[in-house]
Order: structure tokens, then C-alpha cells, then sequence
């Protein structure tokens, strides 16, 4: 989405060949493009909801359907009302200053009309949002986190979001992330860090020499499912940030280069977690298929496809090397929300800076084809500023609301599981569950 | 779909000012996103499939589920033979009386290819036939749901159908309802009541003196990736509706107030069972999220998105109370099938004599708008007839079969559960489940 | 896809009639059009992944799972690096001698570019691989599954699909197989019946006088799940194989078609299981639907709406007597593959001979409307060449595999179950699971 304001431009020139029901038809077709590309995103909180349902325990099942689920609520509320202004009215370097509900903006933006655009966006910040579930799953409190899903989707991501996407100091740098590694992925991930190291590990999880027990996901079935809801709706959040459909050559490259790292990505963890624990763990596998997601989705515009297979397949190794990291500081992350979105967030976005090519619209050619790391350095620079950003306020706001309302549920409630303590309910009425675990 | 024959005239029109090839393009993209529309409202059955199977018990799930997948072939069978010409054939004001097996129709409705429009209408008959299934669930036979399924969707639905969006009487009094809160909500939803009013409760609901027990569904998350797959569908639902794409904004506006309506009415019903029964519970809130869908299908291109807000809202509000009022008259519908799709769908009907604008399409401007009550009226009017209509017929239907062949299963039978008796299998064969409540 | 060339000039004809921006914007319509439908298509992925974990039992869910995962990253990497030359390059009437990893192809296909072509393919290639995990379900090794995935992908798929899509000999002889009935479901089936065949039995399928004994999946409801998933994909899978979207005649046909065939297959099994065995059979019914979309693949673009009845009609029986019939040859196919999408993809096959109309762009009237049987004579000599090369070439894979690797688990690992013997987890942790049948 970088090219938002080159392809006003693009489309501005091209219109004056045009007669105007040819014009409409173009902004049609580019609507309904976004508009499907909006739904398969929004989609992919069902996906979201079944990784992190599947791989916790089931008294904890409702619990983070409910939070996932709320998040997309406040997420559309907190966008409309705020985030949207935020993130792409007209403002500063750091953060729009209008459009508050809305209000006063142009019919249009960047060739297709302004709530058509609108909801692309707001279900990509249900995805930031939602990703923090799983980090801080099986002992947060609920309350706390509707606070934090307003929060983050108000103010922290639309912040970030200004700063790459919405024309602020990012953009105006060169700096390239055309899906969201650092926009959405990066956002989610860190602040996932953020709030687990602060909620600290789950009863259970590290014996008294540190070393962590298995609480094993209670429905891989889900879990597969979920993981195959993101890979379809990945196709929608990388291919639709095209915003235009233009003659298809772009869409057909974003498209196929997501589907090769996801592929790629599933295959080196599956090799990577065989070759370290000695079989072939599923959990793993798909969580490496969503590093390949996650990881192409910057570059999916500015890379070939042999890039997209490397990038897919560094992304898989990373994310069961980053478990194993996070385990040895003991950093309790039920489901892989920190290696997935954090840490291949920020491979993602570094692999344009060497692997991008300017003839696809950077700043500067990757260190591959130029030898010369300016790109590199402009995607550090980024990354590395969303990070801190994130660090720092998301660190703040989960302080404070430990502080004041909480965050973290009791021992009792806990250990019974946080579908009874929290909402009253349980997810799997009449089976016999196991709950001592 | 008000605006159809309006929509053939904008079409021929502009066709006068283009080449024949320009109209071949505009027909193609307005025929592609009515059948990605067509697609996403048939994946709905998927959601209604796992939301009522969610909330029931797991003794009667083989049965729910044959029933959901059962009435959708029914209902593809019987729009094609008998209910498409029922609902859209030339006839009077009360019923087209042509089309039989769609011969002798013209090649195109609307703008797009006649085969392509009736894959999405017989893909909105399905959705009305299975809404009731979860209002009778668990204890009617399946044999009389084959029967009742065929006669709501080659009959029951497809005249109310006619009146609203195939010339009849109602559309020529003004009366809108863009994407079906009365025609399909309303439909699926009385025709719910009346069935689960002649069916009885379940055994063992209420006590002696009326007070209702909790029998819980068996599975939170089945019913919560219903939830996400109809908000999903939804889209399809409303947005595929304009049947054209025109420039985008008027497909922009739908899509965008779909799903605010939802979020808020997912928020609104959290936050009503939160203040009422102390815990916040992800049943009512999904089914919150559901009202807010129900609520703004009829008014989702006639209003601004701060009152698709306001709606959903309302809708998420109502669809709380509307449970206990069921309840307190001891009516027994498993899923919540009359509140969400019967009360909310009369909601969003009346709406649009509230909040809609003439500027959108609408014969009056709202009563805020106006203070002018001649919409409300008309929507009053056709909303009470729809209720009327299908209560009598499918009040006749449901008794005629109760004396005939039988509605209800055994006591025995219910007690041990319909997947065993009616079908001969179980949902979950190795695992052990409790069937005694 | 018969029809590539020729929409090739068809495009090319138009072309010089129209401005530029009209022609871009035709061919972004049409890459819109291939892509959503590629996207769905590999979506059902997930269906069958559901279909096949829910008809098997718990103890091995994961393992079905990792195949189902595995084999389309398998089939992602193996149709980029050899396949799609195989099958689309130019070479012989055998298969293609050039396009490895997609070099030195032209830019665009059909009228798309190359990459999403590419896309829409490979997720086809991945569909026919994943058939072939539910036929060998439940005792077959993982790591020799991994290799027949890459073998089948990369090879034996792209070379009968060279033959009849790629402009291999059968297209020459005007064999027309629209979306794949012989292409993807019969070499599916058929690499499913050498599989099943040569592994043998699960332990306790048949008793001592060849008795069938049921071994009865543990989760109808994700099967249910699943068959919605593939129907909903298959809306993509076959009218997506229009390549074009035209003025939306062809595509209105063929998803009316594929909705219509999926409907009566659905009520034919039922039915015919109903009088068979006393009860309507859920798990009958979908798969009656699912060879009802088998069957209607290759002929939904060249036959009425009537025929697609028909046909449907005629699947769904013939599902159910297939499988009783691999059942009298103590052939275990614990899923259904064999009479799915062996034997209804040779039927499919077979009925554009009868029901096929030339207008539709045969090469020859179909039997009922010419009384000649040339076009049913080419589809029967077709259908018997692939049946025949994938017996022999997978029968031979199978076979070394078996000699070399191995190809089944041991019979302890059998009881026990896979998940834990091949990936060292359980699927439903938590949950009391019984594995003794």
C-alpha cells in the first residue's frame, strides 16, 4: 500500500483517456476487488480464533473465542470512531489529525470509495489486535483485555499504520512494507511479548529449573483448521493491498508469491522441528506455514518468486528456533503468537532491503541486486522503531491496567479454567475434559 | 433488490453511450460479484450448520446437521422446479405464475445472466428453510423436516418473496427491504415460532413451574466458527444484493454497515447478558453479533453508517430480552432461532421508516429525517404481512404434519437421542459423552 | 479449459476492436475472476482435511492432518519446480519438455498472467494429491506419504493433465473434461484405489468371512464442515476453469450446474441408502453430494440444466453401490476416494458423450441429441488412458515405496495410532478418547 498515492497519480492519467463509464467500470472492478479481499480478511479472525482455540486447553476454549471474537467488535467500533483519523487523515509525521468517524474526507481514496477502503482496514486491525489473544492466553483477564483490544486498535496500530501507510515519517523515508510484517504483524507480535512477559508464565509451565512442560492444545483438528482460514485469507490481505487491479500482472504475483512462502515455510519447520525433537509435530509445520505468511507479507510485491520460496523458508526454520528461544527465557507464549507475527514480522520486512527490486516500486534495490544495503537500513530503521513503539506503549498499558483493574485472573480460577471463572459457561458441554493440566 | 427494475433502466441507459464491449465487460463484472455473492450466501448453510450444532446437545448433532444439509439440496431442488417462478415469473401481485423450471424466462435479470441470479436467490431460499431447523431442534422427526423443507422453499418463501422483490403488491406500495430482514429473516423466523410452539419444549427445559434449565450446547467453538461464517457470508448476503457493482460506493456503503451492525450488536448483547446475569457470555454475544446482521439487512443501503451503529446496537439489545420473553412463555427454541432472525428481522424492516433516506433509493424519507411516518407505516404493514402470512401457512403445514406421519420423535427416542434413532450414527464415536441431560 | 486456445484468439480478435484500457481492464476482470477462484479452490484443502479427519477415528487425526497440510505444500513446491512445465510447456503429445520453476514463458495464459494461472493450477494439482491421503488413510507411514506427494504433483497429475489441458494428444482427439473429472478426481481415485489396494486392510475391517465391520469416524460434524468447505470451493473449482469471465453467460451455467448436480447427489444417496439400509445415512448424503460435484466437473460448461439433475441423480447412487461394492472385494477405503472420485469421475467423464451439446463447444453432439456415439466414445477412450497410466505409474510408486521405505506402520503403531507413532502427539488432549476399535 505504499503506492497508495502513486496510483491516485496512475489512475488520474489514465482517466483522461478514458470516457467516464469506462472510469466506472475501473473503480467497480477495484472495488469489488478490495471489497472480496476485505472479506477474506475479515475472515481470517475465524482463523485466528480456531489456531488459538485449538492450541490451548479446553477450559480455556470459550474464553479466548470470546476475546477473539469482541476484538473484531472493538476493533470496528475503535476504528471507526478514532483509529481511521488516526491512521490516515491528514495530520503530521507521526499521526492524522481528522476524519473522526469519518467525517469530512474525501468520497474516495486511491481510486476506490472511501468505506469500501475503510473496511479493508479495519478488518486488517482486527488482525493486530487479535494476534495479542493467543500470546496472553489461559490467564488474562477478560476485562482487561476488551480495554486493551480498544486501545490498540484506537490508537497504537493506527499510529504505526500513519506512520508507513497513512504518508508520515516512514513512507516519506522510502521505507517499504506493502501488506503489513511491520504494520499489522509486527504490531500484534510485540505487543504479544509485551503483555505475556508482564502477565508471566502459566501455572505449569516451568518446572523449578526452568524447563518448560507441555500443555498441550486440546483440538488439533481446530487448530488445522484455523491454520487453513489464514493461508485463504492471507490471499485476500496480501493480493488486495493492491488496492487496483490494473491489467492483473501485480495481483497474480502477490498471490502466487504468498502461496510459495507459506509452502516453503511449512516444509522447513516440518524439517527443521524433525530434525531437532526427531518427529514431524504438526503444530509446528503450520506455525511455519504462517511464518511464510507472515514473512512475505511485506515483500510479496518487490520479490521474485525464488525469493518468495527462500524468504518462505527462512521464515519456517525461524519461528521453531524463536519457541525454543522464548522457552530458554522462559517466556510463556501459548501458541507461537511472538515467533509467528514478532519475530518473522521483522524478517519479513528486512528481506525487501535484500531482496527487493526497485523495478517494483522501492525506494532503492535490495543488497542483492545492488550491493548497496540503503534499503536495508531504511527497513532496520523502521522495524525497529515500530518495535520500541510498541514496546514502550504497549508495556505502559498493560502496566497500567495491571496497576488498577488487573490483568492476570487468580491461581484458583486458573487452574479451573477461565470458561467457568470469567463467563459462566463451558465449551464442551457433556464430554469428559481432563482439566487437572 | 428493491431497485431492480430501476437497475435494468440505469443499464440501458448507459448501454446506449457504450460499445458493445464496454457492456459485455460491465455484464461480467456485475455477473462476478453476484456469483462471488451467490458463493459466500451458500457458505452461510455451513454457518448455520455449525452454530446450531454448536448450541445443542451432541446426541442430536448427526440429526441437525443431516437436516441443514438436507434442506439446502431440498430448497436448491424446489427453487428450481417450482419456487423461482413462484417468486420472480410474470403473475399477479400475490405470485408470478411462469417459470416453471426457469423455461420460457428471459436470458437476463437485472443485468446478469438469469442462471447466475437464480443460484443467488435459491442460495438466500436456503438460508430462510434452515433457519428453522435450530428453533426445532432436537426433537422433531426427520422425515417431516424433508417435507417441511420443500414447502417453505418451493412455496412459503417464495411468495412472500414476490410480493417484496418480484413485483408484487408490496413493492408497488413503497415497501423496502434491500437484502431480506423480512423476506428471508422474518420468514425463517415465524416460521420457527410456529414450529417450535406446535412442537412443544424439549424434554426436561422446564421445571414444574416454568422456570427454564440450561441444556448446554456441546460445543462453543463449532458454534463460534458459525458465527464467524455467517458475519463472513453476511457480506455476500447484503452487499451482493445491489446485483450491480456500478462504481463501488453504493457495494462500499453495504458492506461497511454490515458490519458495523454487527460489532455493535455483538457489543450491546455482551454487555445487556453482562449487566443481567453477571458474566459475560459468549453465546449472547455471538448471537448479539447475529441480531445486528438480521437487523441491517433490509436497511443496509438506505442508511448512513452512523445508524447501522445504532441498529445493530438496538438489534444486540433486543435479541437478549427477546430470549427471557421466550422463556417466561415457555417457548423452547434451542438456539435462539426467533429472537435473532424472527424479532430482529421485524427490527431492521421497520428501520428503514426510521432511519432511511429517500436519497438512497427509498419511496419516503425516514420519520427522522422527515417526521414523516408514511416509510414506518408501509414497513409496519409489510412486515405484519409477512408475519401473518407465514404464520398461518406454515402454522397449517407444521399441524398437517403432526396429524399425518408426526412431528415429534418419541420420549424414548429424545432421551436417548435423534442420531441414533433417526440416523443410525453417532457425532463423535469414540469419545465419551454424557446424554442424560 | 478445453477451450484455452481458443479463448487465446477469441481475445486476440476482440482485442483489436477495443482501446487499451479496455483490453487491461478485461484481462484484470478475468485475473479477479481466476484468482478468487483460485483462492477457493485451495480452500479445499481444508474440506477435505475436515472430510477425512472426521470419517476416520481420533487416534489418527493428526496424522491425516499432517498429510493433508504437507501434500499441498509438496504439490505448491513440486507443480513450481517441474509440474506446471510438464503440463503446460510446450513439448509433445506426452507432456511438455520446457517451463521449469516457470522460466521462459511468456507473460500471460488464456488471456491471464502466467502467475495466476499458475496459482489457479497448482491448487487444482494439490486437490487431486490430498484425494489420495482419505483412501490410504489411517495405516499408511508419513514419510512415504511425503514422497508419493511430491511424485504424484510433480509427475503423474501434470502428465495426464498435458494430455487433455496442456495440448497433449487426447485434446487433439477433442476429449473435453471442463474442470477436471478425469484430470483431478479420476487420478485421485484411481492413485487412492492402488494405494488402498496394496496396504491392505485396516485391523478389524473385515472380519474372518470378509464381513465389513464399521470403523466409525469420530467427528461427523467436522465432516459435515468439510463437505460445505468443498462445495463452496468447487463454485471455484469449476467455473473458475472458464478462465474468462465474458459477459457471465458461461459462468452463470456452470455454477448453476455445479449447485444443482451437488443438490440431487445429495438426495439420491440419501435416499438410496435410506431404502438400502433402513436409515438416512448422513455421512451417504454428503458423499452423494460430493459425487455429484465430481460428476458434474467435466461436463457443468456443455450440458443443461436438466442433464446437470441427471447426473447428479445418477452420482449419488452410484456413490453409495460403489462403496458397497469395494467393500464385497475387501477394498478398505475408509473415506470414500474410490467411489468419489474414482468411479463418478469416469462417469462425469463419460456424460458429456451423452448429455454434451456441441453448441457449447464439443467437438460432437452428445448420444441423446445426435444418436451418435463418437464424443462418448472419445470421453470412454480418455478416461480409460488415464485410469490405466495412473494404475500403472502409481502402482509402481506405491509398489517401490513399499520395498523400500515401507509403506505401512506397524500393526502396534496401528492400534495404538498414528498420531502418536508418526508425530509424537495427540490430537484431543484432554479428552477421554477410546482407541480400542
Amino acid at each position: 500500500m505504499v503506492g497508495l498515492f502513486v496510483l491516485l497519480t496512475a489512475g488520474a492519467a489514465s482517466a483522461a483517456e478514458e470516457g467516464p463509464i469506462v472510469q466506472s467500470l475501473e473503480q467497480g472492478l477495484n472495488t469489488v476487488w478490495v471489497l472480496v479481499a476485505a472479506f477474506l480478511v475479515f475472515f481470517m479472525q475465524a482463523g485466528f480464533g480456531m489456531v488459538e482455540t485449538g492450541f490451548i486447553r479446553a477450559k480455556n476454549a470459550c474464553n479466548i473465542l470470546t476475546k477473539n471474537f469482541l476484538d473484531f467488535c472493538m476493533a470496528s467500533l475503535g476504528f471507526f470512531l478514532i483509529g481511521y483519523g488516526l491512521m490516515f487523515g491528514n495530520g503530521n509525521g507521526l499521526f492524522g489529525t481528522q476524519g473522526w468517524c469519518l467525517a469530512g474526507l474525501e468520497a474516495t481514496v486511491g481510486g476506490i470509495p472511501l468505506y469500501a477502503f475503510w473496511l479493508f482496514q479495519a478488518a486488517f486491525c482486527g488482525a493486530a489486535a487479535t494476534i495479542v489473544a493467543g500470546g496472553m492466553a489461559e490467564r488474562m483477564k477478560f476485562p482487561a483485555y476488551l480495554i486493551y483490544s480498544f486501545i490498540i486498535s484506537a490508537l497504537v496500530y493506527p499510529i504505526v499504520g500513519h506512520w508507513i501507510w497513512g504518508g508520515g515519517w516512514l513512507s516519506k523515508l522510502g521505507f517499504a512494507d506493502f501488506a503489513g510484517s511491520t504494520v499489522v504483524h509486527t504490531v500484534g507480535g510485540v505487543a504479544a511479548l509485551m503483555g505475556t512477559a508482564i502477565l508471566k508464565p502459566r501455572e505449569g509451565k516451568y518446572d523449578a529449573q526452568g524447563k518448560p512442560n507441555v500443555l498441550a492444545g486440546h483440538s488439533i483438528p481446530l487448530a488445522s483448521l484455523g491454520v487453513f482460514i489464514l493461508w485463504f485469507g492471507w490471499f485476500g490481505f496480501n493480493a488486495g493491498s493492491t488496492l487496483a487491479v490494473g491489467d492483473g500482472t501485480l495481483i497474480g504475483l502477490v498471490a502466487m508469491n504468498t502461496n510459495l512462502a507459506a509452502a516453503t515455510g511449512g516444509i522447513a519447520a516440518m524439517l527443521t522441528v524433525w530434525k531437532r525433537f526427531g518427529k514431524p509435530d504438526l503444530s509446528m509445520a503450520m506455525n511455519g506455514a504462517l511464518a511464510g505468511l507472515v514473512a512475505i507479507t511485506a515483500p510479496c510485491a518487490y520479490v521474485a518468486p525464488w525469493a518468495a520460496l527462500i524468504i518462505g523458508a527462512v521464515a519456517g526454520f525461524v519461528v521453531v528456533r524463536g519457541v525454543e528461544l522464548l522457552d530458554r527465557f522462559r517466556i510463556d507464549d501459548p501458541v507461537g503468537a511472538v515467533p509467528v507475527h514478532g519475530m518473522c514480522g521483522i524478517l519479513g520486512t528486512l528481506s525487501i532491503g535484500i531482496f527487493g527490486k526497485a523495478s517494483l516500486g522501492l525506494a532503492h534495490n535490495g543488497l542483492i541486486y545492488s550491493g548497496n544495503p540503503t534499503q536495508l537500513a531504511i527497513q532496520a530503521l523502521g522495524s525497529l522503531s515500530a518495535v520500541l513503539f510498541v514496546a514502550l506503549s504497549m508495556g505502559a498499558v498493560f502496566k497500567l491496567i495491571d496497576r488498577t483493574i488487573g490483568l492476570r485472573v487468580s491461581r484458583d480460577e486458573e487452574l479451573r479454567g477461565l470458561d467457568i471463572g470469567e463467563h459462566g459457561m463451558e465449551a464442551y458441554a457433556g464430554f469428559q475434559v481432563f482439566t487437572t493440566s
